[in-house]
């Protein structure tokens, strides 16, 4: 099937003040959602990042696709090739690694990769994880994704999650997420205060869910001694240990020394990252993101790459919304060796895109949609409404550094990178 | 769709006296081929291995099939482990590694997956290039596969090839399959003669095919020592040496001496065997075969695993007729990182299951067909006559070793594993 057109719409969410090692969350999260339309009518859907320089290489990338037939991925990674060529997209929070050309295609062509393949379903009727090489499983796991967080966001009224700084008023969001959402394990976003205060948090969460496994992201905001100290610690309440600290040397030190494996989506970000990472034994977990490991089939790839070296799978997660959680579950339902319950900011977000109904949580799974392509429909007003969201919000990239001095005043505040 | 019927067809095939390290080819290559039948008539194609051993482990899951969907992959794995349990599959000839469980399973799924991929492209009208991904190229590069041979069976008339065991008659063998494919590359089968006189042939392949790259295969039949010093004898002439030595240390030593990549289907013959080799650096290139690494998809995810090491791909090959090279050629197609021209025997066969015309070579590469799945059609007629050569042949099992005893006496020849 041949395209007749690719519209990129770019959307913003509203987005509570969660607060990780980079600053806050800003009052809207942003998006991009691509419709590949055929020239027979049917439509793919795709969702991946919002910020400017994104959407600018996007933008380039859907003007050449008049013509392309969906099912040519390779000559849809020419395009983004030839598009995209040297530029090396970056952002202003640098959650996910660091930046290369190389991770700058394979985020790009992931975009329209899951585009491609949600068409390729529709056009055959079949779902995409059976051309993913069919289900493994009926429901995909996912585990809470605690915050701390400010109350409100800046000049505006406190939202209904209320601040949470302490142990306490972290277990009572916990409890609210695992009430509404029936999750079985916990991840703690940490690298926000000094790390007893979260190891704390950690064992107070641990004490008021004994049955859920547990997981602390610091985005390495600690020195390798202080992540040993921490993993130590936490001896035999974390199932995981995530970037505790910053670059393969220093993850490779903490991984030689903790009772736990070590899991990133900072220092292991492409292909290319797995070699010095499994020489250095630096990681025992990868967290996959078909936003930029590539889409879909590369992040099987990269499944099966992770079983052969004995690493662990698990799922990272930015900001998102139904689109791009349709395609989480629909690569996670057809990939075999993924180890832990995945990532999800899917409890954050008050909005969508996609038509409900078709994504429920159920016991913290979801279970995979079996409609044609993603299964998941958009829901035209819902765009409309996300899109002049984002016009209105006048942001064009996420700065939650930017905006977390406005909280703090600018000179008090730096990234907490090995802070402690 | 779910199969009704899944027909398992053990055949044999005229095959010369071709000569390696274990021994000699006998007069039949034996082949098994499935047809899965769909409740609604049609008809997925695989083939792989035809030995006994093989055979009764496929029968096994092909009883098992009826019921199941050809999309569902994951539970055509299942009922795998399930009928294969702990089996090891072994053969006598030990051309392509260790045996173990592993190996075992992925060779009895790899059989029916190519299978299913193929009833999964003709039910959708796609080839099945399009469900691997999409065509990276048109026409799959194939190396010309050489062999020192006899000049007869046993008890048999002179084959047209003639007695192959001097330079000279290598070239003439050369010069005949270049003439008739336009293969571009060259590769020899060694182990057969003293090192040096491989050698010696294959400078001579080099005089005379001076911009043919080149390759020889002893199958492990030298010591490390020995594949150090034909490696620098070489230097400059082979793209790469091909299992020189066996095992995994015994590679690394060559590999950190010799100044071309070493490759192999024999020390990484499972995904586990990549830990150890990457460690070891022992190896530059993996030959991948569909059929014992787990079918098309697998093989697919081998690549990415390879790229991500900086190891070369190629591709083996078994004696094999035309589900196979239609198998191997839609993978191919549908594999960016495929580093060589990959390997084939199918010059050396005179007859074949499938109805001619889909797979032509032309300038040494096969044009990727384009209909429906494999994009080639089952010949009744030929299918009945190899099954009948194959109760006629009475052979159940390959046993290179042990024709070559009933050419040369049964004290005189033992396998050439490290022999020189």
């Amino acid at each position: 099937m041949r395209i007749r057109e690719a519209v990129l719409t770019p959307v913003a969410f509203a987005d509570p003040p969660l607060l990780n090692a980079m600053g806050v969350h800003e009052p809207y999260a942003l998006r991009s959602v691509v419709q590949l339309v055929g020239e027979d009518g049917v439509t793919g859907l795709g969702e991946s990042y919002g910020d400017e320089g994104f959407l600018a290489q996007a933008r380039k990338v859907a003007e050449q696709l008049p013509g392309w037939d969906v099912f040519d991925l390779p000559g849809l990674r020419r395009i983004v090739e030839r598009v995209v060529g040297e530029t090396v997209h970056t952002d202003l929070h640098g959650l996910t690694g660091g930046f290369s050309v190389g991770k700058t295609l394979a985020s790009v062509y992931a975009l329209f990769e899951v585009a491609a393949l949600d068409a390729q379903g529709r056009l055959l009727g079949r779902p995409v994880y059976d051309l993913l090489g069919g289900r493994v499983r009926d429901e995909v796991e996912f585990s809470a994704y605690l915050f701390y967080k400010f109350g409100a966001h800046l000049g505006a009224a406190g939202d209904d999650w209320g601040e949470v700084l302490t142990p306490e008023a972290l277990v009572g969001q916990a409890r609210r997420m695992v009430g509404t959402y029936g999750f079985r394990s916990l991840k703690l976003k940490g690298g926000v205060l000094p790390p007893e205060q979260e190891t704390e948090a950690v064992r107070a969460l641990a004490g008021a869910f004994p049955g859920h496994p547990l997981r602390i992201d610091p985005n390495g905001a600690w020195t390798p001694d202080t992540a040993i100290r921490v993993a130590h610690a936490l001896d035999g309440v974390l199932e995981y240990l995530e970037d505790p600290t910053p670059g393969t040397a220093g993850m490779a030190r903490v991984a030689a020394r903790a009772p736990m494996p070590l899991a990133t989506n900072m220092c292991v970000v492409r292909f290319a990252d797995l070699e010095p990472a499994v020489r250095a034994r630096a990681v025992g977990v990868v967290l996959s993101d078909h936003h930029f490991w590539g889409g879909l089939r590369d992040t099987q790839a990269l499944s099966v790459a992770c079983r052969s070296f004995g690493i662990g799978l698990s799922m990272h997660s930015n900001s998102h919304l139904g689109i791009s959680l349709a395609a989480m579950v629909h690569v996670a339902a057809a990939t075999e060796h993924l180890s832990y319950a995945c990532d999800t900011h899917w409890p954050w977000k008050e909005s969508d895109v996609i038509a409900p109904g078709a994504l429920e949580f159920r016991d913290g799974a979801v279970r995979v949609p079996d409609g044609p392509g993603l299964g998941v429909e958009l829901d035209p007003d819902a765009l409309a409404r996300a899109h002049e969201t984002y016009l209105r919000c006048g942001l064009t990239q996420r700065d939650d550094t930017g905006y977390m001095r406005r909280y703090v005043g600018a000179s008090s505040f730096r990234p907490h990178t090995e802070r402690w």
